[in-house]
């Protein structure tokens, strides 16, 4: 019988999970609602009854178990403070997931399973310094630095989508506070972008300008894909702000890589060009041609599990 | 006979080195000139030369060897590219020493060095997440996180001094780039600060405006004491630079504290008011009340000596 790590990604809608080979493949999937669980030893149950069935039909065993989940202090194994799921404010999950289990667990956040998913199977093979953002909803950040995955003071180490940047537009965050990375470079950052560019008359005739409220970034890089140059305006002042942002992380942690995951990136062929000269134009000499801009190699449904599952390695 | 660490600072005038104790005491210490071998070997012969004296004055015999020099690399233990050290752009330092004394030994920055001092014997001490800020001549920095003193690629983590920071008057650094934190925090930086405010009206009356060309940090805190409305500006200014650049630290490695050391740090009492100040007003709220702001407790001349041998402990 194969031993296989079992990859948790625990979402404020569903739960996807998986068994994972040592060299990256799934081999079971399933999911479950996260949200029809208002009780966690439910929850968990539910997990291991799922987690059961795919043991049978991949012929396996579980060897080991990562969690990615929101707001998880990674030294501690636990969830704190998350707004999005139902099972209040402190909840054990790595103890509650091994005591079901009888198998060691471990649990970080989903920023930092996304980075460890690429240093054990994607872009990041092979790298001890990177830094990974995740350009989804918000963003969020893993900081790899001599081969360890950051955690810090209660877990809260690489909380760069809100990372202040200079010279600014003055955009409010959700956090209440002005100009986060996330302001420009998150989904709605960039809609923002968007709106912001559309008002200028030099834009008027774009394809863009015909319906803005169905402004996505996944409609901006399909029309820049067929060259509009308000979309290509778009990504590129994106990437300005990005290249900046990491010329100051570089400072910090003096990665060799930074890495682009979550929808966003996407259109990383746009992206990079500005944010390559703008780190360039803002780093400081001994980073210089130091750093590589990658894309993520494990988008898709399946990245979240396999980052996950290889927490098992890296933490 | 006693077993001691030998800890060697590596400066570009004199070279000190001292046998410490497991409990941070300097039991012999000793120094040679740094400029006088252009030949690194006559000048690692000169080193083993004065330890050996070192270890008859202590009745000991030494155990490991920990060195803190400009620009050396941490993950080879070779100082590159240091332009006040006589040996040429690339130095074996850690291999030389081992070589000569038969001994382990380790090495980073001087920065890197005096953070490792203080999470060993000074103001650090059981604390895992950390930034240690050098207010020198420039801006250093030494960063633990999750209780490793981070090197990053090259051994480049940490630069903070270098680190950009928003809301800048566009103060030149001696890098090419504008406002760097060390235009700023650094000693020449709070005399830039002092001339600026000095030219304004209402701070004619100093006593600091008598003899302007005298300005130093020392200066302006004697003054500080007495309760000179500028000289307490100039402190408060640059806290509030120190706290903004703070506030976005935190997003990186989530440090319990952060620790001022060097010759500006004699002010901390003036300068930690503003600070604490500018870092709430600039923390995201996941950190806040979390964060304490301390000064260096190995002031003085030993304190060099003491984050080398520390190294030993923690590289």
């Amino acid at each position: 019988m194969k031993s296989l790590t079992l990859g948790i990604d625990i979402g404020g809608t569903n739960t996807a999970l998986g068994l994972v080979s040592s060299d990256g493949k799934i081999m079971a999937k399933g999911s479950i609602s996260t949200r029809r669980y208002s009780d966690i030893n439910s929850y968990i149950d539910s997990i291991f009854t799922e987690a059961s069935r795919l043991c049978e039909e991949a012929q396996a065993e579980i060897s080991a178990i990562g969690i990615g989940a929101p707001c998880v202090n990674q030294s501690t194994g636990c969830i704190d403070g998350a707004t999005d799921l139902p099972w209040g404010s402190h909840v054990p999950i790595r103890q509650l997931m091994e005591d079901r289990f009888g198998t060691s667990a471990r649990a970080t956040n989903d920023a930092n399973a996304a980075a460890a998913g690429e240093m054990v199977f994607g872009a990041a093979r092979g790298l001890k310094n990177f830094i990974m953002l995740t350009l989804g909803t918000g963003v969020g950040a893993g900081v790899v630095c001599d081969g360890h995955l950051l955690g810090g003071n209660c877990g809260f180490a690489g909380e760069l989508g809100h990372y202040t940047i200079a010279d600014g537009e003055h955009r409010e965050c959700g956090c209440g506070r002005y100009d986060c990375l996330q302001t420009y470079a998150s989904a709605s950052g960039v809609v923002v972008t968007a709106r912001k560019l559309l008002s200028e008359e030099s834009y008027s005739q774009s394809p863009l300008a015909v319906s803005p409220t169905a402004l996505t970034p996944q409609a901006i890089y399909h029309h820049a894909l067929e060259g509009d140059p308000l979309a290509l305006k778009i990504f590129a002042f994106t990437g300005e702000m990005l290249g900046k942002a990491a010329a100051n992380f570089a400072t910090f942690s003096s990665p060799e890589a930074i890495i682009l995951f979550g929808g966003v990136s996407g259109a990383a062929e746009f992206i990079f060009p500005a944010m390559q000269k703008a780190m360039d134009e803002n780093l400081l000499h001994i980073y210089k041609n130091k750093i590589r801009l990658l894309k993520s190699e494990l988008q898709g449904a399946d990245a979240a599990i396999l980052g996950a599952a290889a927490l098992c390695g890296t933490l």
